[in-house]
């Protein structure tokens, strides 16, 4: 089986290193790599500097996408899934906007669309997600979906850090890109948990609706009185069906006690948990970034493609409404120094700081 | 796609009431359930009392087995995998002792041999494993695979109960059988430990070699002394390879820190950990018994053989020599009241009670 890659950075070089090491009897190849021409020399005859060469070509199987951003990784999946190409991506960006899209195109065209590395990195998640919705449902998904931003509070809280100098460190070892807005902002874990509801209800959850409410003004201050009252501070994606077109979806830093498996997910970890029907809780942990634990679960999926597994397809039950939890959760607001623990807000603009009780 | 149920008991009839509520199109369903006469009431139609009409009836596809015990259902999986049917079963007991002779069997006959229930009941572990072989090296497993043991050692160390009042608490709520010595003696984590590490090192760790040290010497007096020294106490199994054919497995009990995630592993609930090599650390956590968890794990196995997926293939690499850790590892050793920590002992036999340091 031949695949081609799009993009050849940190990812991408990954997936690349891991096929070019699996066994011959394994039948998968990397036959063409695109990327700019910087990488031409590194990359030898499999370099080229246009993705028709891959999307188009007759000789590519399998598009493994890994550049990052929305619009032209967006044309090239599409124009991969047309061509008869099975895609891989671990872009959640381009697939929380177009997952209805990708998945339709993929069975219209017959080949599979396969996204394990969008969310929780190197965790086996979205396969287990479509493993367990196909005999359980889901009606409820909450976890830490950003290495990033919980190395920060980890290095904060455990450290005593300041969020300034745990970025600097989190940057250092390569756990947060140089503009660290998306992840402190938790539009990075609104795609991730925008992609797990789409799945896991079979109908879109839209990325736009989500309220997220992100960490940036988390202080050593807040961070003492959360352990004070007996908490951890955590940031916490979570999504809970309540209808047949309805769901509670939100982004937000959240406290949790010492007996919730939450609190004891630290650094650059991630860590989701599935509420299923029939089969209980299920709980899911590991690297949720860096290169080879990301480019392993794409490897995955290739083999995924390779054995004819993961099958899925998207049920497209249109999409859902989005609520938030601020109306009807509890919430340890900080202001002005002072704290206090409230059942319900209209909304976090009149705190320093809020926090959702877990 | 047909399936016969060979035992309708706690597991087997959840089995039969997941598939029975299955949506038509999934296009399975139950022919045939093998009882004793008594259920013949129960079951109607589907009721027969000899194998025969399940393991070779050309009606059957696949043998779903949840009957328990070794010979019997060892007897059955053979035939029904020699008349090629796959096979799906939670039969811990009968997979340590023949996973080979199965996996060659069914590859033999051109069909599919499943056990994802065997251990860790609703949890999605072995195929996440197998998963994870395929693309990665699996060179440590560890975790808690006994939710009888570790409900009462929760119990015990929460509530304060004695071993006794624990045990009557765990058979009220179905969570252990009336006799409990496979349990308490560790039989049952040896024989899931055997399952994992053959399948994650492709050749046979023997079961009859594992060494394997109970719980039933704990008492509340050890269980204060261990949160004293700032320990939980937990039964865990491990397995690590350290060389082409050889590795260090065992079932005892050890002492973890709080920041270990398996001292917030409570109750019934099962947590099993691997090192991957190039996927870093993978966790996986959910309940481990129970009716409607392992039921599941079983439908998704006969779902995984309806699309042909899950492919799996034994290597057989033939015996692993297993040695323990005692005398490699530090200790802490009970006797008369007291306790010390130290590295490596000659055999647990000369104390009252000892725990890896973990």
């Amino acid at each position: 089986m031949n695949v081609g890659i799009l993009g050849c950075g940190t990812i991408g070089g990954g997936v690349l290193d891991l096929i070019d090491k699996l066994p011959k009897e394994s039948n998968v190849k990397v036959v063409k790599v695109f990327d700019l021409p910087s990488k031409k020399e590194m990359l030898g005859e499999r370099f080229c500097d246009s993705i028709d060469e891959i999307c188009q070509s007759p000789n590519v199987d399998v598009v493994v996408e890994a550049m990052g951003g929305d619009k032209f990784p967006y044309e090239c999946i599409v124009k991969a899934l047309k061509n008869k190409k099975s895609v891989v991506t671990s872009n959640k960006e381009t697939v929380s906007l177009h997952i209805e899209e990708f998945y339709a195109l993929a069975k219209e065209n017959g080949v599979k669309f396969m996204c394990e590395a969008s969310v929780g990195g190197g965790i086996p998640l979205i396969c287990s997600l479509i493993d367990a919705i196909k005999v359980n449902k889901v009606d409820r998904i909450f976890g830490i979906i950003n290495g990033t931003t919980n190395f920060v509070l980890t290095k904060m809280a455990v450290e005593g850090l300041s969020m300034e100098d745990a970025l600097a460190e989190a940057r250092r070892l390569g756990f947060a890109e140089f503009d660290a807005t998306a992840d402190i902002e938790g539009l990075d874990l609104t795609r991730k948990i925008c992609i797990l509801s789409s799945i896991a209800y079979g109908g879109y959850v839209p990325y736009s609706e989500i309220y997220h409410y992100g960490i940036s003004k988390v202080t050593k201050e807040i961070l003492a009185d959360v352990k004070n009252l007996g908490y951890t501070l955590k940031f916490v994606a979570e999504s809970r069906r309540t209808g047949d077109k309805t769901c509670k979806v939100s982004v937000e830093p959240v406290l949790v006690k010492s007996d919730n498996p939450l609190s004891a997910v630290n650094y650059e970890f991630n860590s989701v948990y599935l509420n299923c029907s029939t089969n209980d809780l299920l709980g899911f942990y590991g690297k949720g970034a860096g290169r080879y634990p990301t480019a392993t679960a794409m490897v995955a999926d290739v083999n995924r493609i390779k054995e004819d597994a993961g099958k899925y397809y998207y049920e497209n039950n249109g999409n859902f409404e989005v609520e938030n939890f601020l109306a009807t959760e509890s919430y340890y607001v900080y202001k002005d120094g002072k704290s206090e623990i409230v059942k319900g807000i209209e909304s976090a603009d009149k705190y320093d700081f809020v926090a959702r009780i877990f």
